[in-house]
């Protein structure tokens, strides 16, 4: 990454999560694009988003969308993962990809059920080809927050999880740049791990009353960061 | 549970995390024996455990020490796993069985590896059947710091879940009364958060140099616990 920012794509822009993070990364000077399956609603969105906090953030379909960031995140429900995928496939080849899907299969939203390859990442890299480097992360966050000016953003670490270290650290960089403690957690296999929490933190939020459980690693590291 | 201790059994109890659960449970007073394949070791174990503590733990084979617990702990290696239950499946018919088998497939530790069946403790369950109250915990529990007096177990949550509420409900209380901060976390399938963290929290112990990573639960508790 030189010193120009790169530009990020929100494919699922629109939705809770995805609009919250575009919001929090253009406030941090990032240009941002919204993807969306239409492409006026994407507009739509992106030029809410413009007017709120003057700036000029884009709205684009998704492929366009895709095509058009440096780097690509993705924040669509599960049932739409693979529906969303298809059409972006060819555009993300040689980028950064950020898969924030978690396997919520309603109505049993408080019971894991991870898909059999493991986790959806995995099936994400699998299907998008070696030749994106896929990294998991921002699963276990309170979208609510992000649009909440207010709200710190340390309620929750971020587990970044990819087989390419330098896209990994690239993702907990920026995770850090809107105020998230983020760590390296391993192979793209270990995004089971964040998949599967959200499942229990909605769970600890019925079962003891949380607005918005999530989890800080402990331990104090002694190797830099 | 009356006021009368229940006894508890650890099979795999000359090993880290069993002989670790079982000695802050001797200690607290709870009539304890300790379970290994060869009775002549877990005698050997519970003796040194009882000059240890001024204490009178238990030791014998695996099945005796199954059919001789009110509540049975398994903490066996993965590879173990279903060898070791096969034996003592008929004494634990009836009884609350909590599993702390971490699926570790060596030489890739720090890399999530779930059974298909999506964790282990799903699978026991299905093994021993419905006649049995499968308990999930103490899969992210540093064992060095159970031996250890001067060591304060509040590092890491301690993640429950089971089917059974009610069994559920024991071992979180089992697990306070000896200084950790337990966790109803749903139905058994949700097991496979903590049995995949174990991994990420090996990965973050190597990755930033910790001497034992783990997590809290963040947000503030608005029903009674």
């Amino acid at each position: 990454m030189t010193d120009k920012k790169p530009s990020l794509t929100f494919i699922g822009g629109t939705g809770d999560l995805g609009s919250g993070l575009a919001w929090r990364f253009a406030r941090a000077g990032y240009p941002v694009i919204i993807g969306s399956r239409a492409a006026d609603k994407a507009e739509a969105a992106a030029a809410e988003m413009s007017r709120r906090g003057n700036l000029s953030v884009r709205g684009m379909a998704n492929a366009e969308a895709a095509a058009a960031g440096d780097i690509v995140f993705m924040t669509v429900p599960f049932a739409s993962h693979e529906g969303t995928l298809t059409p972006i496939r060819a555009a993300v080849q040689g980028k950064i990809f950020v898969d924030s899907t978690v396997p919520l299969i309603p109505p049993k939203v408080t019971r894991v059920q991870l898909p059999a390859a493991g986790c959806v990442a995995k099936q994400t890299q699998a299907f998008l080809g070696e030749g994106v480097r896929v990294v998991s992360a921002f699963q276990n966050v309170a979208a609510a927050h992000l649009q909440n000016e207010e709200a710190h953003l340390d309620d929750c670490d971020v587990l970044v999880s990819g087989n390419d270290v330098d896209a990994r650290e690239t993702i907990v960089r920026l995770a850090a740049e809107i105020g998230f403690k983020a760590w390296h957690a391993g192979p793209i296999e270990n995004s089971a791990v964040a998949e599967a929490l959200t499942s229990v933190l909605i769970f600890l939020n019925k079962r003891y009353g949380i607005a918005g459980a999530g989890i800080h690693v402990t331990g104090t590291p002694t190797k830099s960061e």
